[in-house]
C-alpha cells in the first residue's frame, strides 16, 4: 500500500521531545523546565475562570495577554501575537516565510525542531555551522540568502549567547526576516526586544514555558513590526490560545517581580553547578540559559547519561556527531543539583 | 516595499471568525456555542490542576484524553489524536494530505475555513456544489480525484446531514482519504464513527466546543486507522494540547450522561425554534446540528440581521451568493430563543 500522506510527511522522522517520565521521584533535568512553581497569581487567575468563559469562544487574538505584553515590553498591542506554545509561533514563521521556493537559514547545531518544521513545509533549508567560539557567523548567514533566518539566542543545546549588536548587524545586512528565538532570554544578560521595536524585519519569539514556569500551559508569543504580526495573524488558527491559557499567561507576565526572583535563583544555581562540574573535570560552555552543555571525558557521555538515568536522574544526551561527547543538563532546584553533583562525583571517581 | 511573506500568504484574506462581543447582555446566537455550561466535572478537573502540572511539559500525546476516547468510542488509544481545537485537527489534515501537487476536494457551501487553510498551504482545491436537496454528490466528489476530501456532516452553514451509508459508499469509491468533519455530530441522529473503525481511509474529526460546551478550551480530536493517526502525529506540534485542557476535556468526555442531557435540551429547542420561525413565514433546512439555516423573505436577510443586532441579538449573516438571503441562527437556551422569536415577530410584522 502506498501512503496517503504527502511525500515530505511520509518520509519524515518527526521531532522527538525529551522524555516525560511518569515516576514523580525522577530528578528531571532533561527538558529545561523551571524548577520553581509559577507565580501564585497564575493559580488565582485559573481559579477565577468561570463556566461561561469555557462555554464561549475565547478572544481570538488573546488581547488580554497582548495588552499585558504591550505594557511590560513598551510596545503596542498590534506588535504582539500569541501562540499555543513557542512551537506554534515557530511553526507560524516557517509556514509564513519559507517553502519549496523560499529558504529557511539557521546556524547549527540548534533546536532540532527547525529542520522538522521545514521538512513538513517542504522548505528549502540552508544550514550554516556555528564557529568553534559560537560567535555569530554573520557573513555566512548573509551569504546563504534566505527568505528567513532562525536564530536561537541563547542557543540550544549550546547555551551560548551572541551580542545584540551582532544580531542588529545581521538584521540590517539581509533582505529577509530574522526570527530571534528567545525561549531562554529570561536567563540571559541581554535580549533583542529593542531590535523588534526598531527593525521592520526582526521578530522576537518568546515562551512562557521557561522563565515563567508554564511549560504545561503552552503559551508563546512574538513581538515585531505591525506588518509582520498582521501577516502571521492570517496563518494562525482562528482561536489558537484558549481562555484558561490567556488568563494564566497574562497573570504570569504581569508578575515581573516573581519572574525576577526565580530568574535570579536559577542564575545563581547555574554558576554553582558549572563550578562543581568544572571541579570534577567537566568543561561547560558559558551559559546564558537555564541549562549547561557540558563535555564529559570519562566515562563517555552516553554511559554517564545511562548511569544517571539508572539512579533516576534524567539529563539530555544527543546521539548526534559533535554533540555525542556532551550532556545537556537543566538547572534544577538546589537539592536537585546537589543530587546530580553527588551522582556525577561517584560515577566519575 | 515588497512583502516578506510567501505569495500565498501575502494574497490571503484570512478567515474571519464570528463576532465575539464583550457586552455580556448580548444574546449570542452567531457562533454555535452551546447555551448550557460544561459538565461540573470539568470545573473540578481544572481546580485539581496543581502548579507542578503547569511547570512541567504536558504529556505530548494527551494520553489521558486518548484513553478516555478509546473507552467512550470503543477504539484503541493509537486510533486517537488530540488537537488544540478542531481547527488544529483540520489544519493537520490539510497539511498532511494536500499541497501544491495534491488536491483537497469538498462540497460547497461549507465551513469557509477549508479554503483558507488550503490557501495557506498553496494546495490545489476542487470544489463540488451541493445539489439543491443537499444529498451527497458522490459521483462528482469521486470524479474530482482529490488526495483528500473534507466532508462536514452535519454541514455548516446548511445544518444538513447525509446518511452514513452514503459516506461509506464515497469512502470505498476513492483512492484518497476522507475526513469527516463531525463538529456538529453531537446533535445529529447518526455519525460516521463506525467508518473510522472499519475503513483504512476515513478520519472522523470531532470537537469538544459544541456538544461539550468547551469552545473556550480549544480541544478537538480525530479517530481513525492507526497509520493515519501515526502520520498526523508527525505533523502536529510536539505538545499541542496543554495540561489544563487535557484534564478538562477528559472530564467532559467522560461525563456522557451530562452530554446527553444538554444534547436533548438543544434538540428539543431546535424543533421549537424551527416551528416558531415557520409560523412567521421562514423556511429552515432540516437541521441535524445546533443551529438553523433559515430563509428570510421580508425584510431581506441583511436588514433583519442588522435590526436584530441593534436589539442586541447576534445571528450570523453570510454576504455570499446563495447564502445572502439566509440567516444562520444558533440554538440558544429557551429564554434566548423566546427573545429571538419575539424580536423576529416584531421585525417581520
Amino acid at each position: 500500500m502506498t501512503s496517503y500522506f504527502r511525500k515530505s510527511i511520509a518520509a519524515l522522522e518527526g521531532y522527538v521531545p525529551g522524555e516525560q517520565p511518569s515516576d514523580p521521584l525522577v530528578i528531571k533535568l532533561n527538558t529545561n523546565e523551571n524548577p520553581y512553581p509559577p507565580s501564585p497569581k497564575v493559580m488565582q487567575a485559573i481559579a477565577a475562570v468561570g463556566p461561561d468563559q469555557l462555554r464561549r469562544y475565547p478572544n481570538p487574538l488573546g488581547n488580554l495577554f497582548r495588552d499585558t505584553a504591550a505594557r511590560v515590553f513598551g510596545v503596542t498591542r498590534d506588535m504582539v501575537i500569541c501562540g499555543n506554545g513557542m512551537d506554534d509561533i515557530l511553526n507560524l514563521g516557517v509556514r509564513a516565510f519559507s517553502g519549496p521556493d523560499a529558504a529557511l537559514v539557521y546556524p547549527t547545531p540548534t533546536y532540532t525542531l527547525y529542520s522538522v518544521l521545514a521538512s513538513i513545509q517542504a522548505s528549502i533549508v540552508r544550514e550554516v555551522a556555528w564557529p568553534d567560539d559560537y560567535s555569530l557567523p554573520i557573513d555566512q548567514l548573509v551569504a546563504a540568502r534566505g527568505q528567513v533566518i532562525y536564530l536561537a539566542n541563547p542557543n540550544s543545546p549550546t547555551s551560548t549567547f551572541v551580542p545584540v549588536a551582532d544580531v542588529a548587524r545581521l538584521a540590517d545586512a539581509i533582505d529577509g526576516v530574522l526570527c530571534v528565538d528567545e525561549a531562554y532570554a529570561d536567563f540571559a544578560c541581554d535580549n533583542c526586544m529593542e531590535l523588534a521595536k526598531t527593525r521592520k524585519n526582526v521578530l522576537v519569539m518568546r515562551t512562557m514555558s521557561k522563565g515563567y514556569s508554564l511549560a504545561g500551559l503552552r503559551f508563546g508569543f512574538a513581538v515585531g513590526d505591525r506588518k509582520l504580526i498582521d501577516g502571521l495573524m492570517k496563518v494562525k488558527d482562528s482561536y489558537n490560545v484558549d481562555a484558561v491559557a490567556i488568563a494564566a499567561a497574562s497573570a504570569a507576565l504581569d508578575d515581573q517581580a516573581y519572574r525576577e526572583q526565580t530568574r535570579q535563583k536559577v542564575i545563581a544555581e547555574r554558576g554553582r553547578l558549572a563550578d562543581a562540574l568544572a571541579r570534577l573535570g567537566f568543561s561547560s560552555l558559558p551559559s546564558q540559559s537555564n541549562f549547561l552543555l557540558t563535555t564529559a571525558r570519562r566515562p563517555p557521555a552516553r554511559q554517564l547519561y545511562e548511569s544517571l538515568k539508572a539512579r533516576r536522574i534524567l539529563v539530555r544526551y544527543f546521539n548526534i556527531p559533535g554533540l555525542d561527547d556532551k550532556l545537556r543538563i537543566s538547572i534544577g532546584a538546589p537539592e536537585q543539583n546537589d543530587a546530580l553533583i553527588a551522582a556525577v562525583k561517584e560515577l566519575t571517581a
